[in-house]
């Protein structure tokens, strides 16, 4: 039912946390299932993505899809991260069964989110 | 939006894992969100519950209604464990939010199902 990079990056997800005195926060709730996610975005001054750290509540799907999105997010400018889009994400981890693409629009709206943070305080 | 307890069991999960030659495994899915757990059950030849563990893809509330679950069964008897409810288990985490109670049901539906499939063997 899932792919070996979704077990992969649910059994070790990457980036996983807080990030102190981030540059940009973004909390968003998948009105489908009730979950909820946060990504902290750490920005340099040239733009450039330097962390990306994530808490959620969310399913395994969850789990995996912001945990690879965190990774191709980071060292990013903010127009790049911009287009990692759920579907890039979905790509990246090899696909997810149709009924579990709600979970990855949490990790795509979270960042957005965040970036919007982040612009909003600069 | 989650109690203290329920926040306790999903980031430290009791009894996560696999029980080798378990007495009894259910496994059950979720229709409401596509979700999979699966409840491993080592029963003693009197029909003690001595040890029990999970696995799931589910979100936080299936992890923390799981690892509640499986503490609530161990060291009891099957008739005792037949009635470890969602409804006993929610209680013992001082509620879940109504959008996650479908989440809780998997534990209990995954727990009457390894002890089915104990009694079939036995
Ligand atoms: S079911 Fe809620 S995030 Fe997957």
């Amino acid at each position: 039912m899932y792919s070996e990079k979704v077990m992969d990056h649910f059994t070790n997800p990457r980036n996983v946390g807080e990030i102190e005195n981030a540059s940009g926060i973004g909390t968003v709730g998948n009105a489908k299932c009730g979950d909820i996610m946060r990504i902290y975005l750490d920005i340099d001054e040239n733009g450039i993505i330097k962390d990306c750290k994530f808490k959620t509540f969310g399913c395994g799907a969850a789990v995996a899809t912001s945990s690879m999105a965190t990774e191709l997010v980071k060292g990013k400018t903010i127009e790049e991260a911009l287009k990692v889009t759920n579907k890039a994400v979905m790509e990246a981890l090899d696909g997810l069964p149709p009924v579990k693409v709600h979970c990855s629009l949490l990790a795509e709206e979270a960042i957005h989110a965040a970036l919007w943070d982040y612009a909003e305080k600069n």
